[in-house]
C-alpha cells in the first residue's frame, strides 16, 4: 500500500467520473509511472491499468509480467488479470470495461491496442485521456518542485560552462557532447536532447546537431535537457561567437522582451494562451509574426512536453503548482535564429522561474 | 532520392492496396525509419507518412520541423504539408486521406492522434499496419542480415565473458551492469536490457534486477541485448552457481531440448506456430506444460520485438530473410526458471543460428 498512489489513482477516477467518463484506461506511460509507480516498456503486448471511480483499481497484464507488476510500490492496490500469450488480449480487457459509454485512454497507448480495444467493444466511445490526468499531473506537488528546480539548476550550471568552453572551429555535435556531459556532471541521470544549431541551422527550431563547423559570427541555439530524479529540465540560450551579423541583435532583444513579458505575465487564473499571446504580440510588434512559427510552451514533469500547452486556443487556467516552459523564439530561413527558454512555476502569488541563468545575450569565441 | 527507400516505401504502398487499404499511415516509429531514414522522436505534435498506391509519398509534420524532414534521406521524394501551432492537425491529416474506405495506421501511433483521425474523417476504418508493414520488414535484405549478425556476435561474446567475472556474493544489479559494459565493448551502441534473475527471482520472467545477492547453487537467467548499427541483438542463458538444486538439471534439459527442436523446426514455407507447437511439446511431455508461460519467440530487426510472433494461432509463413527468437522457458514459483534463447534467419534451405554461444549448462562461481 502506498497512500500517495493510492490517492492519485482514486483523484483521477474520480476527475474521470466528473468529466463524463465511465471507465479510464492507462497503458506503461509517464501516466502509468505516476499514478502507480509502476513503469514498465509500452510493448506488443497490452498491459491496462482500468479505473472506475467507487471500484477498486485493476491491471490487465501479461502473465509473464505478473510478478513484476505484483510488486510495483502500488501493487498491493491493484487487482491483477493476467492474460497469456495466444489468447485474445482485448477480449480480456473487455471484461474489466463497461460495455457502452464514453472511456478515456491514455494519449500513449499504441494504435493497435485502441484498435483492439474498439474491436472488442464497440459500443464504448473512447476518447484521450489526457483532460483527465493530464490535469492532475499539471499540479505538482511539493516534492515534485523540488525536483523540477534541481533539474533547472543544473541545466543553469551547464549553460555556464558551455558559455566558457570555446564555439569557433568546433562541430556543433562536438559541443552538444560537451552540453550532455555538463549535464549529467550536474547531476541529471542522463541528457536527454541537446540541440545546437549554429549559423543558418539556428533558423530550424527542431535542428539535429551535424558535422557544421561553427564560425565567427555564428548565433548559436542551445536547447538542452535531461531528467533528473524522474523529472526533467529543458532550457534554451541562444549566445552569438564575437561580433553579431547586422539585424541579429534586435531579432534578440525582441524575443528577450517577449520571453520576459509573458513570464510576468504567468499567474495563477490566467489562461494558458494569454501567455502565448503576450509573447507573440511583442514578437509581432517587432515585425517578427511571421518568423514566430511554433507555440510559447509546455508543460513539463515526468514528460518533457505534457499539458498545458501554452498555445493561442488553449483555455487551460493556470492553477498554484503548474509547470511549463515559456519559450518565444524567431527564425530568419537562410540567416539565423534565436530561442530562448525557462521552466517557471505558477505560484500562489504569481510566477517562480526554474532557470535562473542569463538571458543578457552571451558573447562567446 | 534514395533508391532503397523509395522502393520501400512504394512496395509499402502496393502491400496495403493488395491488402484492401485505400491508405497507410505512418507515424514516428521503427516503421518510419525503415521506410524514409527519418527518425524524429514521437510527440504530441503528430507527424504522420501517408502512402497510397500510385500516388507521391506525403508526410505531414509540424511546421517547426519541416526543415528536419526535408533533410532526411528521402525527403526529396516526399511531398511535405506543414501544420502550425494552433491549428487542428487532424484536419490538415485528413486532406491528405481518402473520405471514407479502409486506412491502415503503424501500430505504435498515439491513442491521442488515431482518436484525431477517426474523429476528422469518421467514414474511415482504421486498422492496425502491422500485416502491411510488418511483413515487408520481417525479410531482411542481406545488409540487415548482416547487421543482426554482428549484433548477435557482440551478444555471444559477452556472454562467454559475463561467465568469468564471478557471481557469488555481487547484486543482480551489478552483474547487469557488466552486462551492459560488455555489450557495448563488443560493438553495440548501447545496452537495451540486461534482466539478471537470480534464485527465485528467475521464475520472473521478466524480473528487472535489483539488490538481491546471488548465493550459492543459485540459477541466474540472464536475458539482454542492445543496438548495434540499427539492429539488435536479444539472446538468454541460464547458468547455475557451483552445484545447482535437485530437479534443476532435469527442467534445463528439457528447455535446452526444446529450443533445439524448435531450431531445427524452423524452415521456408512453416508457420510460425509450428515452431511454438514443436517447443511446446517437449515441455508438455517433460510435464512443464503450465510451466511454459509465454510464447515462443518473436521477429526481431529494427525492433526488438516485430512480426512474426512465434505464438499459437499465428499462421504465418516462415520466408527466407525472416529473424526471430527461439526462447522456450520454464519458471517454477517460488524455486527458479530456466530460458534458453538464440536469434536465427530463415534461409532458402532451413536456418542459420545467429547466436552460437553454448547451450551447455555453465556452472559458473
Amino acid at each position: 500500500m502506498n497512500a500517495r498512489l493510492d490517492d492519485r489513482m482514486r483523484r483521477a477516477a474520480d476527475e474521470a467520473a466528473a468529466q463524463g467518463f465511465d471507465a479510464l484506461v492507462v497503458a506503461p506511460s509517464p501516466d502509468l509511472a505516476y499514478l502507480t509507480g509502476y513503469d514498465p516498456m509500452p510493448l506488443e503486448r497490452p498491459t491496462m491499468l482500468v479505473l472506475r471511480s467507487g471500484k477498486a483499481p485493476a491491471m490487465l497484464v501479461p502473465e509473464l509480467e505478473r510478478p513484476l507488476a505484483a510488486g510495483c510500490p502500488s501493487g498491493g492496490s491493484i487487482e491483477l488479470v493476467g492474460w497469456t500469450d495466444g489468447v485474445d488480449p482485448y477480449a480480456e480487457a473487455a471484461r474489466l470495461l463497461p460495455s457502452e459509454g464514453r472511456v478515456a485512454v491514455g494519449d500513449r497507448l499504441w494504435a493497435s491496442h485502441v484498435l483492439g480495444l474498439q474491436g472488442a467493444v464497440p459500443a464504448i466511445a473512447f476518447e484521450p485521456a489526457s483532460p483527465v490526468i493530464g490535469r492532475l499531473r499539471a499540479v505538482k506537488d511539493e516534492d515534485e518542485l523540488a525536483a523540477l528546480r534541481r533539474a533547472a539548476r543544473g541545466a543553469d550550471e551547464t549553460f555556464r560552462a558551455i558559455c566558457t568552453m570555446g564555439f569557433v572551429g568546433r562541430r556543433e555535435e562536438e559541443v552538444a557532447a560537451d552540453l550532455a556531459d555538463l549535464l549529467v556532471r550536474n547531476g541529471h541521470a542522463r541528457a536527454d536532447f541537446t540541440i545546437v544549431a549554429s549559423g543558418s541551422n539556428s533558423a530550424s527550431p527542431h535542428h539535429e546537431p551535424q558535422g557544421r563547423t561553427i564560425m565567427p559570427r555564428d548565433a548559436v541555439v542551445m536547447d538542452f535537457g535531461g531528467e533528473l530524479g524522474g523529472y526533467y529540465s529543458d532550457t534554451t540560450r541562444t549566445v552569438v561567437v564575437g561580433e553579431p551579423t547586422p539585424g541579429f541583435e534586435r531579432v534578440y532583444d525582441a524575443v528577450r522582451e517577449a520571453q520576459m513579458a509573458a513570464c510576468e505575465a504567468v499567474a495563477p487564473g490566467v489562461a494558458a494562451q494569454q501567455v502565448d499571446r503576450v509573447a507573440r504580440r511583442i514578437i509581432e510588434h517587432a515585425g517578427l509574426g511571421e518568423r514566430f512559427i511554433h507555440r510559447t510552451g509546455h508543460g513539463i514533469g515526468l514528460e518533457v512536453h505534457e499539458p498545458p500547452y501554452i498555445v493561442e486556443g488553449n483555455e487551460w487556467v493556470l492553477a498554484p503548482g503548474t509547470t511549463f516552459s515559456v519559450e518565444p523564439g524567431a527564425y530568419l530561413e537562410g540567416a539565423f535564429g534565436v530561442r530562448i527558454e525557462d521552466i517557471v512555476a505558477v505560484t500562489a502569488e504569481g510566477v517562480e522561474r526554474l532557470n535562473r541563468s542569463t538571458r543578457e545575450l552571451q558573447v562567446v569565441e
